[in-house]
């Protein structure tokens, strides 16, 4: 049997041993595991610089070689977030519905573990213990596949995580990394319905649309984000600035941040020199319509694929536009249904904006940037949903639950 | 354009004014529909007995032709559910969840319609008007693909429905029907994510199957039910007998009907003669383990295929056991993870029957044909998940909506 045949049958026969773990257990599980994280800490970077060794050869881009560093300060972090998580509410066993039916059957629905989770990812090697932890506290089995790229960081963070977990109640399997990184092996993955409950990938636009494409088991897409923020004619001259400012440049690299402005002719005409200069002076390019390039000549050309594009960096698109309806037909058509933002103090147009834009986060008066788990209070997030099945937004800890219904009789029949 | 692209299309772009309509304007939409199928009961009739008609040359089993078949009664009951169905709860805009975060953001989470669903069906034309007017209900869009066996009845019940929405104010293209049958455009239909939300098959195993491997659209899983019925040690004798009789006997074709039962082997071999007497006598068919053969001689000889198979007739599979792990554990090995029932009064072996049996709906002293959205209390059903993800169980109109989150600032940026 192949390694993953064998972690995966592995991960499905403690499903029902992992679900019926206390919270105490799985608590002082995810401690043991943020000490292993602190003592272990040289092991794991010796480790970890292997990976940006042979990503430097291998000609990685700085960014790409820091989402693959791990530092002492890191690590820590890490080691932290754990010691959080064990404060968090644990959704299973809740009782989310309950009623007696007139026959005297009393039914009751509580949240269960989904069971096991696959999670295919990339680079960053944060993730590899923030998916275990995530999964550990609900109960769930995971089974990890990394990136090549990462596979010395992995392999040592899932050896520490076993050694925090040989001292907790919870078997060490419960956390396995998938070891082999090839392409067929993925793809085996992707079609393990007998095994896996769900599978969540996390990365770039392309990863996310192969395993849509390809998988059999059930997908919870992420992550992608071409986000807008609308200014519309009755905006505050400098919540509509700082807003815009906020949401593209506070942190250009994330599926929050914002990807075009769609802003009303009439407030352009009285603020948008000064709304470009503002963004000019943090190093963004504009890329507008004919009517932007108009009202100021430091906006560039933008092409149709500008709209459509998450650019991640300083680049802005500029729509300009005569009502709110043109502003929500343009995200409708380009938007990826993750967070969308409009500034305005009319009432009716923010109503409009909120009933007729499809996305999961709408935010008025706000920058896109909030759209996370955190900021969200839910104190932990294993991704950002944009399907509406299931999750969608920020992902907490309930939603990596199920549920199971609970019927309790006295010898009832069907007539 | 084909048909399926122009509609799918179509539907996509109702889905704002869909998810916009008030619960009064879908109720009378409802109303209308319901009137139209009274009165047009001559047309419908007359357009189902071409099918059956075709049925009866192509020599459909005389099952089949049933479930093929509407008379008066049964359009009277459709006509019946849809007044019914107006005096349900509207989910969509409900709040689901809210809060106020410390930087005086103000969240909440509120249900929307998922969009557009595609219903993949196979020959009873009834579930036409069910999903069409759950849908309605919850504000989505929905595309029809019934079977060939069934298009001229489900056309006739498409052109009735679209006579009782041009009374309405919501757009007939909210219920469009595939008339191209075939497979072709079918298995475009489990790829069209650009303007689909989800899938729901319902049918058949195959059918479910097919959709499950082809499909890219997110699917719910429904239906295939090899539900069990365990009678512990210490199970009431009269309570354990009929709860066995009604879940295998009351209805056999259904999906929450038992297939497999599971006997204590104490409790056997006091009871079992009694047990076998009273299912003979309804016409079952004993298929069992060797122990059982041994304790009654009118029991079969049990394949390892019938441990795993949806009989749906009166056809029952027994094995003996030593105690509730052993149960647990042939349920899990081979159930669907639809509904299984424990019959005991042992409340330890209760508790661990529910803990560690993974499915979406666990009975104790009842017999397991309880499991269906009315009898739940929901007051409709679009069918019974048998997945993890999203809806799990009987889905009423709530598993019929998504959410969005509505965030409220005055100015709010990230630091």
């Amino acid at each position: 049997m192949s390694e993953l045949l064998l972690k995966a049958k592995k991960a499905n026969e403690l499903t029902g041993l992992l679900g019926a773990a206390s919270t105490a257990e799985k608590n002082r599980a995810l401690k043991f595991i943020s000490q292993a994280l602190v003592t272990e800490m040289d092991y794991i970077l010796q480790e970890n610089n292997k990976d940006i060794e042979v990503g430097k050869a291998n000609g990685l881009s700085d960014g790409l070689i820091d989402r693959l560093r791990l530092t002492e300060a890191r690590i820590t972090d890490m080691a932290n977030a754990l010691e959080q998580l064990t404060d968090l509410h644990d959704p299973v066993g809740e009782t989310t519905f309950e009623t007696e039916r007139p026959n005297g059957l009393f039914l009751k629905k509580i949240r269960v573990p989904l069971g096991v989770i696959g999670m295919i990812y990339e680079a960053r090697p944060n993730v590899t213990v923030d998916a275990a932890s995530l999964c550990l506290k609900t109960g769930n089995a995971v089974l990890l596949r990394g990136s090549s790229s990462a596979i010395n960081s992995n392999k040592a963070l899932v050896t520490v995580i076993h050694k925090g977990l040989e001292k907790s109640s919870i078997p060490k399997e419960a956390v396995q990394l998938i070891e082999d990184t090839s392409r067929e092996t993925a793809e085996k993955m992707f079609k393990l319905n007998e095994y896996l409950d769900v599978l969540i990938p996390r990365g770039g636009a392309n990863l996310i649309q192969t395993v849509i494409e390809k998988a059999t088991v059930p997908v919870i897409e992420t992550g992608v984000g071409n986000c807008h923020v609308y200014i519309d004619e009755t905006a505050e001259k400098s919540m509509g600035i700082d807003i815009v400012v906020n949401a593209k440049t506070q942190r250009p690299s994330v599926c929050n941040a914002c990807e075009t402005i769609i802003v009303h002719e009439k407030w352009a005409n009285q603020h948008f020199t000064i709304l470009v200069d503002a963004l000019v002076s943090k190093g963004v390019e504009l890329r507008g319509d004919d009517i932007a390039m108009q009202l100021d000549n430091r906006v560039n050309a933008a092409t149709k694929e500008d709209w459509a594009t998450e650019f991640l960096n300083l680049t802005l698109a500029v729509k300009i536009v005569n009502n709110v309806d043109e502003a929500i037909n343009h995200i409708n058509q380009y938007g990826s249904k993750h967070t969308e933002a409009v500034i305005s103090e009319t009432q009716s147009n923010v109503d409009k904006f909120f009933t007729f834009v499809d996305a999961a986060a709408l935010y008025h008066n706000a920058s896109t940037r909030f759209t996370d788990g955190f900021e969200f209070g839910f104190g932990a997030e294993i991704g950002i949903s944009t399907q509406k099945l299931h999750a969608r937004g920020p992902m907490g800890l309930d939603t990596l639950t199920s549920s199971k219904y609970i019927i309790l009789g006295n010898g009832q029949i069907r007539s």
